[in-house]
C-alpha cells in the first residue's frame, strides 16, 4: 500500500487478510463445480414466479424486518416471530454478532478448523480470538478447552465444516450451561443433519442457531440466512442490524422456496442418497472417511501403492481441476491438509467424479 | 435489557441508537408516498428479465466482485474498472469507509444535519464522532471548520440532504487539498443534480465518491450502490468488503437499469419537471424554499396567518399524514424543526399533495 495511503488507516486493517472463498467460475457451463458446498439443483419454480411479482415494486424499499419470512420461520420451528432476525446471507448474522458481542476485551472463540470466516469478522471488528485446536482428526469437541477459555461469544459449526461430522447435542447443552458465553451453532448444513440445537432455545435464552437457504434452499445466489433465539438476544441483534439489509427480491425468494416443502425434501432426498453412495465407494477404496451429515463428505485419498499426505491430496485435487471438476483443498491445517473435501452433486456429476477417481487412481501409484 | 444478557455486550453498543429509517408501510396502494425520496416510476422493464433469467442460476453463489456491473460504471464515468466497488446499497459502501478508515484515535467526520445514518454506523466500529454545524439555514459549507477539524474521514453528502442544496465543486477541491483525510462525497442525489465531484477523481487520490441505483435508477428495493475512488482505495474497501455483498438478482437489475439509458433519462425529465413546478408553487406561497438539486423539495410551511416555526411544520406533516400523504419531517435539529422534506412524486400525486396543502391553508389561520 502506498505511504500516503497507510496513515489513514488503522493498524488492525493493515495488518489483516481477507476472506477468500472457494473458486467461482464466471460461468458454471462446462464444469462439475463441486467446491462450495452448492445445492445441485436450481431452487423451486415458485421463486421465479414471487421474484418476477416483486420486480414491480422495486422502486420502493424492502420491509425493513422481512417480517413475512420471519414468520414463516418462526412457524417452521414452532417458536415465536420475536426469535427471528433474518441476515443478508448468514454471513450477515454472524457479523451482527461479532458486532453486538465482542470487542477487543471480549473475546471471540472459535475451533480450528472451522469456518475461515469468523477470522475475518473478528478482525473487522478488532475483536480479540482464540482459536481453539481439535486433539486429532476424530473431530472430537474439545469440551474442556472451550469451557475455560474465558471467551464471550463462540462460533460452533455444527454439522462441522470440513469435516462434515456432528456434534451430540448433550455436549452443546454442557457449553450451554457451563460456559459463561452466548454460543452460536452456525447450522448452515443442519438440514442435512439428523439433529439441531433448536430444541435448546427451550432451556437457554445465551444460545444463538444460524441458519442458511444457501445449502439446502438451493439460494447460494439470493443471499438469505435466519437466526433463532432468546427475545432478549434478537433485540440486541435488530438494533446493530443494517435496516434495510435484505432486498426485496430475496426476501420473495426466501418465503417461495421455504413455502415448496414437497420441492425442498426431494431435492434433500437425492443429495443424502448421493452422499451414501459417495461414503460407501470412498470407503470401498480404504480411504478414511468422515460419516458427514452436511452436503459434502471429506476424505483422505490413497493411492494404489498405499500413499497419504498433504502430495496425495494434493495431487488430486489438481488431477479433477484438469479435469474440470472443482473440489475443495484446505493445505494450511495439520487436520485438513491430507484430505479433500467434495460437494455432493447431482447423479450424473458424481458419475463423473467417480470414474475421474478411479482414472487419477489408474494413473498415479 | 435482562441484566444476566447486559454483561456480554460493550458498553458502546448498549448505550447507541439505531438508525430510524422512514416510514416504510406494508403496502404501497391506498397512499401518496414522499417521505423516502424513492422513485415514483418502477424500474426500466430491462429489469424484470434480467432478473428472470438470473433466477436459473440462484442455486451458485453471486460473482463476488460483481464485475459486469463494475465495468458497465466505469465506462459511464469514464474511469478504469479497478477504480469501481459495488455495495449492497450504498449504505454498504460507508459502513466500509467508517472500517477502513476509522477507530476510536481515527475520527469521523460530518456536517450537523446530514445523514443520520453516518452517526449509526460510527457507533457500530466504536470510532470516534465530530459532528460540524452549519452557521444557519442557509447551509453554506463551514470550510474553516471542516478544514481544521482533525478528523481522518470526512462524509460530505452533496446534494445535501435534507437541504437538497448543492455544494460549489471549488470548495470540495478545497476541502480536499487541504484536509488531510479521506473525504467521502456522498452523491446518492447527485442524478438529479446539475454537478458531480467525480471529475476531481482525475486530481486526487483521497476522494471516494458514492452513489446508489435507489432514487435515480428505481431500484432503492434491490439494494445497489457503487463507489468511485483511486484504485488504491478501492483496493482497501474490497479488502474489508463482504466477499458475496451483493446478490444474482440485485446485480442483474441495476446491470439492466444502467443499460437502458432512455428510460432513465425519461424518468429524471418527469422528476426535474415536477420539481420545478413544486418550487414555483412554495415559493409563490411566500414559504422559504431551497432551490433542490435532488428529487425532494424542503420548505418552510408559512400559515395563511403568517406563522412559521416546530407547531406549524409538525401540523402541517401531521395533517398531510391524515390524508394518507406521507412527508418527512425532523423535529430534532433547530435547522429543521421548522420544515418539511417532500419527495418528488409523479404529476397525480403532486397535484393531489398541491391540493392538500391548500386545504390545510384554509383549515389553518
Amino acid at each position: 500500500m502506498d505511504d500516503w495511503l497507510k496513515r489513514f488507516v488503522p493498524p488492525e486493517i493493515l495488518s489483516r487478510k481477507s476472506y477468500t472463498p472457494g473458486f467461482q467460475p464466471k460461468s458454471e457451463g462446462n464444469l462439475v463445480k463441486l467446491n462450495t458446498n452448492e445445492n445441485p439443483y436450481p431452487p423451486s419454480p415458485l421463486v421465479a414466479n414471487a421474484v418476477l411479482e416483486e420486480t414491480k415494486r422495486l422502486h420502493y424499499y424492502p420491509e425493513p424486518t422481512s417480517s413475512n419470512l420471519r414468520k414463516l420461520i418462526a412457524e417452521k420451528h414452532q417458536l415465536e416471530q420475536s426469535q427471528v432476525i433474518i441476515g443478508n446471507g448468514s454471513d450477515d448474522l454472524l457479523n451482527l454478532c461479532v458486532r453486538a458481542f465482542s470487542d477487543s476485551k471480549r473475546s471471540v472463540g472459535m475451533l480450528n478448523p472451522s469456518y475461515s470466516l469468523y477470522p475475518t469478522l473478528t478482525s473487522l471488528q478488532r475483536s480479540s480470538l482464540a482459536l481453539i485446536e481439535f486433539s486429532d482428526d476424530q473431530f472430537d469437541l474439545p469440551l474442556e478447552k472451550i469451557i475455560s477459555s474465558g471467551i464471550n461469544l463462540f462460533f460452533l459449526t455444527n454439522p462441522h465444516a470440513p469435516s462434515g461430522l456432528s456434534f451430540p447435542q448433550a455436549e452443546i447443552a454442557k457449553i450451554l450451561n457451563d460456559l459463561e458465553a452466548i454460543l452460536v451453532v452456525d447450522e448452515a448444513y443442519a438440514d442435512f443433519a439428523e439433529d439441531t440445537s433448536i430444541p435448546l432455545l427451550f432451556e437457554a435464552d445465551n444460545l444463538i442457531v444460524t441458519r442458511t437457504f444457501s445449502k439446502s434452499y438451493s439460494l447460494a445466489g439470493s443471499r438469505v440466512g435466519y437466526a433463532v433465539s432468546s427475545p432478549q438476544i434478537i433485540e440486541v441483534l435488530d438494533n446493530v442490524r443494517e435496516v434495510y439489509n435484505l432486498d426485496r427480491m430475496s426476501q420473495a425468494a426466501a418465503h417461495a422456496a421455504l413455502s415448496d416443502k414437497s420441492y425442498f425434501e426431494d431435492c434433500k432426498a437425492k443429495i443424502l442418497n448421493e452422499r451414501q453412495k459417495a461414503h460407501t465407494f470412498f470407503t470401498s477404496l480404504g480411504w478414511r472417511t468422515v460419516e458427514s451429515q452436511a452436503n459434502f463428505i471429506f476424505t483422505e485419498p490413497v493411492t494404489k501403492g498405499g500413499k497419504v499426505g498433504k502430495e496425495v491430496a494434493k495431487s488430486l485435487f489438481e488431477y479433477l481441476e484438469g479435469q474440470n471438476i472443482f473440489v475443495r483443498y484446505f493445505p494450511n491445517h495439520r487436520l485438513t491438509e491430507s484430505k479433500i473435501r467434495i460437494s455432493i452433486g447431482t447423479k450424473d456429476q458424481m458419475i463423473t467424479l467417480i470414474q475421474t477417481i478411479k482414472n487419477w487412481l489408474n494413473e498415479n501409484s
